[in-house]
């Protein structure tokens, strides 16, 4: 079959749900990376049902025509860019709810819904869904991307809320990989295989996830260091002691500047944790006296309950605007942005040395992360007229990356690999990229499954 | 190459830790598994580093050589029986803890470390490995089973507590498959691939593992019921309200009076929870408060807190003797063991339904289970002299297993598929059994990983 037979073959079958207009390919040619240029599908197809893919990925098999799974294109790493044309699959009408079972615990969903939406879904029933990377991404492209944020460190990834997924492999065959079930040791864990695989192998349609219990209360804090290695210390030596918080955050003194600008939190700009404690009653209460006498004890320089109606809202709004404040700090400016993960023993080294690569090449660049996980984000801000500028953080973050790998960490704790960190993989994984390849060749032998994303083959 | 030759090699090579005589082949010709006749393997090797496999594993696929990875010998479904022969990989040479980093709470091990070992090790860190199977299993082991046990409900299973492995393909390539890093998005997640893949894939030869802190204080007890449901509601129930409990355990009437023969605590012949909740002084009573109100609720009929002098270890001594309880309450029968685990919310229909079953047939069988994860076991006890009683149970296990999968529920929480539950697999997954087939056929092109475990090729 040829790509124009294919293609006619799509128009008749899906009538309108395929479309090869440019507005619509320009639609689904970009991301949220920011640092790579659209590269336009040739066709965007919306498809209803599994089997309607089951039916589509090996007639593009034979025609060796890319197919591009689409969510919401929040991915940061270029991971739908169509850059070898083909397909992009526009997840977004496979949106429903399927099932919520309170007393499992669980949602089973279509790969199109957001996490937002299903949370507000639950409303009702105590439980929440609680993976929360900032964007409203669908919970398919979030299971791709192995997506984790802000409250990881209570609740884990997407490696650990996804129970099982419904999955169609290039050869038409429609998988459950696993069952409702909340463990199961029966043969290969082709569920954490698909999970981060990010298209590469297969589309994700459906996911069984599991859901929390919505705690009684929620207390948040912002606590002032003098430094990074102090703040680092009191995550570390709270986290021993058994603390649970649902988040702990830190931003660096430029990211609590560029967020400060647009809050009217009165916080101090110096490097901060931003703390959120959920439980009952009693349990919040020894927390909260367990987090302060350890940041006391570490030099802590302020403290900020914010107990009055809004400030925990305004806390967070924050640390979730912390991107667009420091875009906005810079209007115009190009922005990199990077994702190392590394043993959370090493995490100030690894900021305070990136931070002092930042000052001597005279960039700006705002650090924010995800301390309890030992990963972080450096954000530089490029002016596009000073061309070196983009160039310098680039060899900053190679630099980042080989310090991460020295310290035992990873390129990537969140984002995925995508386009933009497929060279650090290579860095990162010698040893296991041909295994990787291998698998990628047994399920996806002709290569249609959003090529150019993690490895080359 | 031939075996013969390769024989030689091995003996070359490495000297007395290549065995070929009688009684090291019997020792590693049978796991715990019971209903399986031994299977000798042709020699026995005790390899002390991952080189020394690389060197092998190749040579072995030359010569289509069995290799069968080789821990404690504690598996239960025949996972180590050297059915096509070959060459059992005995790892117990390779029990090095490598490094202890407390303030990352990882550990790294070589995969012949039991755990018990690994937490003797950690007594003075203020922290613990927490995956709990009863067996002092080695920890590559328990990685390749995928196993959990007792604690799973507050700690999750080996998937959880695994970050990465070091593992040797059969190609002879040595892989880490991930870093020292809390959370990785990079690439495909082969950590998690082999974890669960009982062999057949590699040989995991070290681990990094996620240790927990070792909580201020724990307390037990003992909770009675009219009935099965009402001791799962009572943990439904509790789940929902955020309860943490560290264990949380469910036995029914005959598996009671089976333990309680043994043991000098003065418990109620009934259903039972046992139960324990481990954290600070404040919490530990909150939730204590929490859970006997809702079992009071359930219509709990007797409660007994284990406060006393070594009434907690007498209650987990109780539960962990449970099999062997049950066996000795039956002096040479046979034993049949199932595995299922169900969404929460169908555990009382399984259970009771199980029971229905067993009792209808005038078979003797005792039921225990994680109940926090759905996962329950019956053992039953054959009398080897009644022939007809072995099938009658495999029957009835046969319909459990029909029952679990229309319950969205697994053939296997815990103990793997192996040899036992190759046809149950097949029932459960046949639309993914395709897929691990062509991950198998990528990663052992020669079948040589464990041959005959999970599903035939």
């Amino acid at each position: 079959m040829t790509r124009e037979e294919l293609f006619g073959w799509c128009q008749t079958r899906f009538g309108a749900r395929f479309g090869t207009g440019t507005s619509v390919r320009e639609l689904h040619g970009r991301d949220e990376s920011g640092h790579f240029p659209p590269a336009l599908p040739d066709a965007v197809l919306w498809p209803e049902t599994a089997q309607e893919i089951a039916e589509l990925l090996p007639r593009c098999a034979g025609a060796r025509c890319p197919v591009i799974p689409f969510g919401a294109g929040s991915s940061v790493e270029g991971q739908v860019l169509a850059v070898e044309g083909g397909i992009a699959l526009d997840m977004t009408r496979m949106a429903a709810i399927l099932d919520v079972s309170p007393g499992d615990m669980i949602a089973e969903v279509q790969a199109g819904v957001t996490r937002e939406a299903l949370n507000d879904h639950l409303r009702d029933t105590g439980l929440f869904f609680p993976v929360d990377p900032g964007a409203n991404a669908t919970l398919g492209g979030m299971a791709s991307t192995r997506a984790s944020g802000t409250t990881t460190i209570r609740y884990g990834t997407m490696r650990d809320a996804v129970l099982s997924v419904e999955a169609v492999l290039p050869d038409g065959s429609i998988l459950r990989t696993g069952n409702r079930a909340r463990k199961s040791a029966a043969g290969y864990d082709l569920t954490h295989l698909l999970v981060g695989s990010e298209g590469t192998l297969a589309v994700i349609t459906a996911l069984t996830l599991r859901l929390q219990p919505r705690p009684e209360i929620s207390r948040s804090y912002q606590v002032s260091f003098p430094d990074i290695a102090s703040a680092v210390t009191t995550v570390i030596e709270a986290l021993q002691c058994g603390a649970q918080p649902t988040r702990i955050e830190l931003m660096d003194t430029a990211q609590m500047a560029a967020c400060l600008a647009e809050s009217d939190l009165d916080l101090p700009i110096a490097p901060s944790l931003l703390i959120e404690i959920a439980g009952t009653d009693a349990a919040v209460t020894e927390e909260i006296a367990v987090l302060a006498e350890v940041a006391r004890a570490n030099g802590a320089v302020a403290e900020k309950p914010c107990d009055l109606p809004g400030e925990a809202a305004a806390l967070w709004r924050m640390r979730h605007g912390a991107v667009h404040a420091s875009r906005r700090s810079n209007p115009g400016c190009e922005t990199l942005s990077t994702d190392l993960c590394v043993p959370i023993s090493k995490l100030a080294e690894a900021i305070d040395r990136t931070r002092a690569w930042i000052d001597a090449a005279g960039l700006d660049a705002h650090i924010c992360g995800h301390v309890g996980d030992g990963n972080f984000h450096a954000m530089f801000l490029c002016d596009p007229a000073q061309p070196g500028e983009l160039q310098a953080a680039t060899e900053i973050h190679d630099r980042m990356v080989a310090l991460s790998l020295e310290l035992g960490g990873t390129c990537s704790g969140e984002h995925g690999i995508g386009m933009g960190k497929k060279r650090y993989l290579r860095a990162e994984h010698p040893d296991t990229l041909p295994a990787m390849r291998a698998v990628k060749r047994a399920l996806d032998p002709a290569g249609i499954m959003n090529p150019g994303k993690i490895f080359d083959l």
